[in-house]
């Protein structure tokens, strides 16, 4: 027994008691013939205190230890002095009769403290010693009761959890696949799972009738910023249900979530077509903490001499609350932050709306008064309200708008992230068209069944085709997405040819689910959640790296164990793999 | 809405209900003027009935319904004229109003029975359809039980889950890794887990405190019987702990599991140390369901004349409860089985002690009835008892006789499956000599620390040094192993050099470990268990690949999907791969 408390447990009702605590050595100060060591372990700081003059030998020892020292102790708890409030252990401490050192530390590179003085890179090479910090001890706890109250409320409503395999098959077309060589089975290769889509159906085909998995999916990207090639799912799947059916049970275990682990009741999620979602928000995971989305102004702005406006396909706007009173400067800023490559806008137009009732814009010469005023009642727009105003390309103009109202509610502090707005995103198309190659592309994935309203419409007007398909967005994350899967095989085969599948493409990569759906595949769908992303908006945060124990730079590197790295010449020979040069 | 209730749920008190069901069609059966289908799902089976008489056209659509059709329902419950005691519907039935067919299938390749005509080919074939017989439902259900109960235990305790990386490092040493072609970092792989070790260690040095993960592991080797390359662990690592912690915490685990799950409540586990294990039971995961423990005979057995006996190092055996009526036949039989080139002995002796307290023995020719008496005393043999005695070099007789022990409690049925008998193996040797070699070589991994009593012998007497390690072990299978860890950096550097990892290998492969050691690590222990074996042992099955849904083949194969397969000529080009010839 090392220990006999912890070191966050101990209260002014223990006064008396003898105890063993093992901890880090967090602090350390030497106040006259004091010394007093914060010791640090997951459950709290304990203060220990040893007396210069009634224990010579020990609290010279003491002083000798260092930051992070593994220490034990022995000791008796006495109340405090000066108590303090902020910590549970705050109004005792330890008078500490023994010392053991466990293990010495070195000076760690980076203060562990709640505000560190290290840089990104040094704590990604020193990641174990950034998780001793107070925010990422948090955040991987908060990540594990996401984990525990998802498998207890999916476990009470009479889900399964079932592993799928990780050694699968490679399928060339989506996402690149990381692949791993097969040493039994010369030339072939298995793939990592980019998610256990086929799996899970198969497992309804096998009457499971309700799976979950928290799993593993990889996928060889590019890397953007805060993406992961290996990145957890929560992964689902129900049989005999319709859309509804699957919203609410996961509408249910998002609000189990937030009631148990933030203690936030959410409301009823509302449902928002695919289609409003782009108009109003220029998005398909809109932000909806806040209004101030988008007015189509074509009516109102078009037609009046501003060749701009005339020659675009679109204008519109959004309505800023009370930011009449930009400045040139800022505006100037604004409209900067709109050309830059990456939102792509040629130029602002804003209309401030002044508190007189007149107005002032940066197009007074080709509007007046009067047609601004037609704007500002198009968009509900009051008497200190700032316009916002961009033309061109409906979707491109929808996108930046979308774009441009972000930032503004990030601006107008907007988007708190302690508040939570969830809402379900439905009726995505089908597919969309590849602009380069003109091909179909699914806009879920293969297996995703059209509503069967408009599946009469997949051969003459693809386009048109609305998916049984939704997203789970809250605070403008897309937290999840699902659908309702195909499970005839001719419609299912309709799918793969509509994408451009050959029948031997089809049958090579997916025979087996084919072959499945003619033994009697039920009616089934469900949902993929992001698990990172969830937990890390459930903490309040944008990045998920802080919720993983060990991420990956933007490089696929885990610099901690320097991976990946080269292989022994054997290890290659056994594989029969030879590398080409670069 | 599919249905309003499942076909397992129904009741005689529902009697007057009108329900919607869905599910698969078992059976069907025409008598006379009726029609009776069972209706199944995962919940159970509910009798469907339609009369002729009544509605014609209803009842012969029913009648056109062939097995594994998906089809949904509506009905009224009414009582059964039959009632069926067995299952728990059996007293109602449905008396059908509409059928839809949600789903038609061919007819499945093998029988969806709990008795099925498929073979094993077949059935691994078309997995999805085997997957929907009763009993691997059963074992499917037991699996996520078990993986809920555990992580419900182990929460309650304070452990969280966190989730380790899957694209790591290599590591040459010890099994194959599974490797990862990076495409990112050319020439560069990562490699897929063995085992999470290196990472639960840091997050001890993170200070987690207690870890667990119920994770997937990899491992490359030629695949024996009941091997899968991919496998389950429950992994736990714990700080600031001796191995009586960790022995107790996961005592109490696997009491949570069997009491939970098999309503088992398992008594104290007994320690057994590895010596006394290979003595008494000549492995060293011994069963400890019956006695027939080996007993040493050289002093009883040596220097009479008897030159096989004479010219061993060791002659020991087994006393086999009532069998002295094994007939020639039957003994001719077991030396045939002990001389199989799988056990490797040379031959067998036998003594049956006769009911009227004289011997019959194979080596009558040198052994009086005086001197058998003294070896039926040696082994505590009572009239009508069968002994089985073997000689040769120690280590291997004691293995063989282990082996003989475990086939002759197969025969007198010793080894009842329903019954647990657990106990923990301490005290193994830290280290065991390749012959081949003279290397030493870790018996657990690396990472494993010696009894800090021996320690002083790492240098002088490598071979005597026990290690701090421990495997828990019920029913003659070894459930789970782990260890207290080394956590000073001298002493893993002089278990490396032990090892004969030069110090660049160490540094290579293990640095960012041993840096971890020098920044405040504290004393750590844990545990692994293998999950599938778990499953497998409290379903009462030798078989893992039951409780696994979809299982690979002996040669490492998927043969539903089949996977591996060969990789497009592009990807291997994207991955700067080539493949030689074999």
């Amino acid at each position: 027994m090392y220990r006999s408390h912890t070191c966050g447990q101990l209260r002014i009702e223990d006064k008396g008691t003898q105890t063993k605590l093992a901890g880090w050595v967090q602090k350390s100060r030497d106040l006259g013939g004091m010394t007093f060591i914060d010791l640090r372990d997951r459950y709290g700081l304990t203060q220990l205190a040893f007396n210069m003059e009634v224990n010579k030998e020990l609290c010279a020892k003491a002083r000798g230890l260092g930051r992070e020292f593994v220490v034990q102790i022995e000791g008796e708890v006495v109340e405090r002095e000066s108590k303090n409030k902020k910590i549970p252990t705050g109004e005792i401490e330890i008078n500490v009769s023994a010392i053991t050192i466990l293990n010495a530390a070195k000076t760690p590179p980076f203060t562990i403290e709640n505000k560190t003085d290290g840089g990104e890179d040094i704590r990604m090479k020193y990641r174990y010693l950034d998780l001793r910090r107070n925010p990422l001890q948090d955040k991987i706890r908060l990540r594990h009761q996401v984990g525990i109250q998802t498998r207890s409320y999916l476990n009470d409503i009479g889900f399964y959890e079932i592993e799928t395999p990780y050694l699968i098959k490679s399928t060339p077309e989506g996402a690149r696949d990381f692949v791993v060589p097969s040493r039994m089975n010369e030339n072939e290769f298995y793939a990592l799972p980019q998610s256990p889509q086929t799996f899970k159906q198969l497992l309804m085909i096998s009457g499971f009738d309700k799976y979950f998995q928290i799993v593993k999916c990889f996928r060889d990207e590019d890397l953007r910023a805060d993406r992961q090639p290996e990145f957890t799912q929560i992964d689902c799947e129900m049989s005999f249900v319709d859309r509804e059916d699957v919203l609410n049970t996961f509408e249910g275990l998002t609000k189990h979530l937030f009631s148990k682990i933030r203690n936030v009741e959410l409301p009823i999620f509302p449902r928002m077509d695919y289609d409003d979602a782009i108009e109003n928000y220029g998005i398909d995971k809109p932000d909806v903490r806040f209004e101030m989305t988008i007015k189509n102004l074509n009516d109102v702005a078009q037609n009046k001499g501003f060749q701009v406006f005339d020659s675009s396909e679109f204008v519109g706007g959004i309505c800023a609350t009370g930011s009449a009173n930009y400045t040139r400067k800022q505006l100037d800023a604004l409209t900067e932050w709109v050309k830059r490559p990456q939102i792509g806008a040629k130029g602002l137009v804003y209309v401030k709306c002044n508190e007189d009732g007149t107005f002032k814009s940066s197009v007074d010469k080709f509007f007046d008064q009067d047609a601004l005023k037609t704007w500002a009642e198009s968009m509900n727009a009051k008497p200190g309200d700032l316009l916002l105003v961009l033309s061109g390309n409906k979707d491109a103009a929808l996108k930046q708008l979308g774009e441009l109202r972000l930032e503004m509610g990030n601006r107008l502090e907007l988007r708190d992230s302690n508040v939570f707005k969830p809402l379900w995103v439905v009726n995505f198309p089908l597919v969309e068209k590849v602009e380069e190659t003109g091909h179909w592309h699914a806009m879920h994935h293969p297996f995703t069944s059209p509503n069967p309203e408009d599946e009469h419409l997949m051969e003459t007007d693809p386009g048109a085709v609305r998916a049984n398909a939704y997203d789970l967005v809250i605070n403008g994350v897309e937290v999840g997405g699902g659908s309702i899967r195909i499970h005839d095989k001719n419609l299912q085969q309709k799918m793969f040819d509509l994408l451009g599948f050959t029948p031997e493409e089809a049958n090579d990569q997916f025979g087996f689910l084919m072959n499945a759906f003619e033994y009697g595949a039920p009616p089934h769908g469900g949902v993929a959640f992001g698990f990172d992303r969830l937990c890390a908006l459930m903490g309040g945060t944008d990045s998920i790296r802080d919720y993983i124990a060990f991420p990956k730079n933007n490089s696929g590197r885990d610099v901690m164990i320097d991976a990946p790295s080269l292989l022994a010449a054997e290890q290659l020979d056994e594989l029969k793999i030879s590398m080409l040069k670069g």
